[in-house]
């Protein structure tokens, strides 16, 4: 069945709900899933909504610019988006296969619902991996001109129509250019339990440190690294019996799951920002 | 600031969002949060709201009676509940004390939002943790007759106006009598992971068993020992070093935690229960 | 580093500890690493020893003898093991790809150290996946003759030299005979928190008993289904918004893990059976 | 049944986990639990030994000794201890009962091996806990002489023979003097996954972050606040729906579990210090 769903969000005030809802309900929308949430903090008020699409009575170009007469009158920010789309996902890796295998295999078992029509990096160690999915590899090594490196991929994500770019430990530092054009549009996995060992070498800083668990975060990247606003986070348990290599290895675990419940999100249209913060909401399945 | 918290099920069909929504709205009431919930494996509309009730333009019986004749119309079953009441909850305990300190430490830090005007139990040594309270505490062993111990106890429950039975390790089976006459209103809490052990010595069995991982389990009591609706369950990773002495101790933890957990959703009205199963809503604090 | 490894275990009684240390001092080997547990209820003793065999004063024929000298002499029962042996992994399959797709990522990353020579299946449909590893697969539908196709496959298991045999999510009850053969040898991936829904179709009965969190298993195979010892479990926490199908969805994250935890501990030769219990040791990484 | 327990360290080098288990088999002791730890990455040697000392043949001072003779030998740092001394713990706190509650309670029902022989305090507010279990309660406000109040603090646990000072959320800053003084016997509470969210107010902090976890860290105090080595440490999942005081109450749950583990692993002899890192030796119950 195919879906509309929309993700809105605005100031609080009386009455929002009923709005939102009685025009759907005088065009004659099935509401599948309706889920609204009021941070009563920031007094702000966020809201997605399923309906059915399978069959209707109206273009969905004429759904688009009703709900935008509604949407103008409220002052609601808003997207709208079909499940018969499916997303094109480009993945940076850099010489780590672990989060790569499993999107790879998430997306090949139908848990992400979306396409990865190329794989991107900075190292040529993963082609191998793309050639066993034969998905198409592009190497750009990071020269004296990484600019020109950055504007290489760039150029790529255009061609091929890219809605989703996700850095499976991709080691580089993106340009601020860059996370400003694709803003709320670049996942980023990062190793540790944030904002505890921001920045390199997190689990040997865990070590020293001595930490009893270890975590991963998922987030949009940001242009001041590791900063953008989180999408999902686990931990696990560690011990003394860890060294900073043991850490590391137990960590892949932590950050394949957690890249990949973000990503899923995402493909989903669970997740709206607002400031630095994430409302991700909770699916039926 | 008073609020009036509607819990509605019913079978799933079209508009019905709308018109619970649309009739608060009618009735110019600030909806503060609302949650629905369709099962679509089982064709089933859920739904909590929570209304700004401390304004109101209309008595509470006025309301009461309106929305009957809308939960009339649509067929919902449904419940009202106002919080300015404050629940009465009698504790019922055998002979360990981990689960009565913690129910009563929390209500006294405002976390369990509750009178606790009694404990019930079939053994005495309880009797000083309820003196260090100064909460009366009444003493029936089950002698011979059991029928008439549970009769003592149900008529307390009547004279105290009691609205919710916590078993707090209470280590007796309830007549079907009692648990239908309290359905859904007396909270056991079982120490394991149910449905795996059911019934006695869950810790030896779990031992026995070999388990990495043991847990409790808070559930509506029911006719059929261990069978009624679950609300809350959580497990502790464990392993080999631990006797089922050490598995006990653990599990105390658990116990503790589940078990009040579970009492905080009832006593906020969070809990829709279906069939054998329990819709338990998340609450924005 | 090429290193030794024995597992111990026999009735507790005073001094094994000190007679086993002194053994292996007396030879001047370097203990890496000494892991002992007692299990006081049962009154036996477990023991893992790791020894640096890279620069040995005696074969590995004089120590397995002379150790065994001292073995009879305390009636223990153990094992020897050596890290420079690659163990040979056997993964059978059905219909499901999320199991294989990790345990063979996991290998390919180094995590899970051995050689995985073949994949074994009754269903055609996993061979897309051990082409595009270059495994080569066999497949044996199972007919009227089930003990035939059993056959089959354990005749193939010896002609490749096989040590360890992987049920993936294979769908299929084994012989006693295939079980008693290959005791200790065979890890399955059960998917729910055993002993709750022994069995088939986990997922669904989880969503009738409407349990808050769903689990996996990994244990020995042994002649009664989901009867052996257990290695690990554990478990992921779900609501009212998940249907069966979503559970199943959620639980292949657990099984995965649950599972590469499993074979990797047997691999990394950490675990001793006793009766139907585990006893596993952590390692240092 | 009494034991002594050694907790031992050193630099690591060959045979000497032989050289202490032989000194104690030689003097015919029974050991019932060994525990040893080899850090690779520090080349650091840790080690637990628990022994039966119910009927020995020597005084606690020969014991001492001729121990003290070989660890000179070896170059050993260690410490012994007697299970049938009950260590005595102060608790200080400021305003809120969650910890204390929980501390009190669980050295009632026995989980904690330890006397409370009073409570101190910066606020008058916990007095009426203190009386409902009959603990000497001490109000020192902090007024324009910070240092004399302490000294007041300090004066008193050395009257009463304290061992053990717990930090139950008493939100004070110590002097380098006192930690010193009490160096590794002093364990606070953070109310935040450390080294995230150092200092004052994590729980806004981590609401502002947007993060999808909060925790709890039970550290040794050093001078640097919340920079001591970490004992323990736990986290709960947290989502939009809470605001920063839901993140709060949600968190009370994990510093009372987090705290109790951290002081029980002391006041089991569990516990070595290494540099800023924490070995806690789990034990078989």
């Amino acid at each position: 069945m195919t879906k509309a769903i929309f993700l809105i969000q605005t100031e609080d005030k009386k009455g929002l709900l009923a709005s939102v809802v009685d025009f759907f309900y005088s065009k004659s929308f099935n509401i599948l899933h309706c889920q609204q949430h009021t941070d009563s903090y920031e007094k702000r008020f966020f809201m997605r909504i399923e309906l059915d699409a399978s069959d209707m009575s109206m273009t969905r170009k004429e759904l688009y610019d009703s709900f935008n007469d509604l949407a103008t009158e409220l002052g609601l920010e808003w997207s709208l988006h079909w499940t018969d789309y499916k997303m094109r996902v480009a993945i940076l890796v850099s010489k780590t296969s672990h989060c790569l295998y499993d999107l790879i295999s998430r997306q090949l078992e139908g848990e992400l619902d979306c396409e990865i029509p190329l794989i991107i990096s900075n190292h040529p160690d993963m082609e191998k991996v793309a050639n066993q999915f034969r998905i198409p590899y592009y190497y750009f090594p990071v020269g004296d001109d990484k600019k020109a490196q950055e504007g290489k991929i760039r150029e790529l994500l255009k061609r091929f129509d890219i809605d989703l770019v996700v850095l499976a430990r991709y080691m580089q530092i993106l340009s601020s250019e860059f996370t400003e054009e694709w803003k709320g549009k670049i996942i980023n996995i990062h190793h540790a339990f944030l904002p505890a060992f921001q920045g390199a070498n997190p689990y040997m800083r865990a070590y020293t440190r001595g930490v009893k668990m270890i975590g991963a975060t998922a987030h949009y990247a940001s242009e001041d690294l590791d900063q953008g606003p989180i999408i999902e986070q686990d931990v696990v348990r560690v011990n003394h019996e860890l060294t900073p290599n043991g850490l590391k290895e137990v960590g892949k675990d932590c950050e394949k799951r957690v890249l990949a419940s973000a990503v899923k999100a995402h493909l989903e249209h669970r997740i709206i920002i607002y400031r630095n913060r994430t409302i991700v909401f909770a699916v039926e399945r």
